[in-house]
Order: C-alpha cells, then sequence, then structure tokens
C-alpha cells in the first residue's frame, strides 16, 4: 500500500464517517435550528448521485461510502424538516 | 458526454456547493450551537485529505472540488470553535 492510497483512504473515511456525531447530535438534542435545510437537501441529492454514479461504474467502495453519508444526511435532514413544519404548523 | 457522465458532474457539484448555504447560515447568524464540532473537523480535515490525494494523483477536478469544500467547513469551522471558546471564556 503506497503512502498516496493511504491517504486516499484517510480521506474517503474522515468525509464518509463525518456526518456521524452531527447525526447523533441532532438526533439526541432534536434541534436543528443552526442546521441549513438546503445543505442536508443537497448534500442528499449529492450523495444518492455519487451512489448512483458508483453503481454505474460498478465502483463499491464509491457506493459504500456514499451510502452511508447518504443514510446519514437523510437522517439529519429529516430532523430539519420535522423541525421547519413544526415551526410553521 | 455520457449520461453517467453527467450524472457524476452533478453529483460533484451537489457535494461540493453543499456548504455554501450552510456556510453563509452560520456568518449571518453567527449561531453555531446545533452544529457538531466533530463532524466539522473531520470534514475540514478530510476534503485537505483529499486535496493532498489529488494533488498527488495529478487530479484538478478533485482538488478543485475538495478545495472549495474545506474552505466552506473552515469557515464553519472557525465559527463554531468561537462560539465554544466563548461559551467556555
Amino acid at each position: 500500500m503506497t503512502y498516496l492510497s493511504i491517504l486516499g483512504f484517510v480521506a474517503a473515511a474522515l468525509t464518509t464517517a463525518a456526518f456521524i456525531p452531527q447525526a447523533v447530535k441532532t438526533i439526541r438534542t432534536g434541534s436543528a435550528e443552526d442546521l441549513s435545510l438546503a445543505t442536508f437537501s443537497m448534500l442528499l441529492a449529492g450523495t444518492l448521485c455519487w451512489f448512483a454514479y458508483g453503481y454505474g461504474i460498478g465502483d463499491v467502495p464509491l457506493m459504500a461510502a456514499n451510502g452511508i453519508t447518504a443514510s446519514l444526511a437523510a437522517v439529519i435532514f429529516a430532523i430539519k424538516v420535522q423541525a421547519v413544519l413544526r415551526k410553521q404548523g
């Protein structure tokens, strides 16, 4: 394994796992006021597109990384939408 | 341009631009209570690793996309650190 492939692996692990703490915090506090609905909508849509692209080129690691991030983004997105609807309700 | 490369381009554009609304919102409100410091630290470190990896393999689009996301993550991270320090101060 070269230094470069280790660097790529670390980059993938960090950006994939990055949203775990935010999902945990948002679930625990139920508070999403400071989160941007646009950001998590775009992140959800973007990671789903990467997942489909990974499927299209047969790249399993790309599918796995974006599948994880999309699931985390979906959780945060859902709580944010709930908060917005409650505020309008 | 195939449908697949269009999908890849859309995925890259969405995940790169995704943090613009969050950066704008965090700058405008100065409020970062609901943001996870761990998430934005990992995101900043991860995108910087991707930037270095892109440099290593000579992939300019990978460098550009992650350079933009790292800058946005850095802005959000800085405001969050400021808020945490102010709270402890």
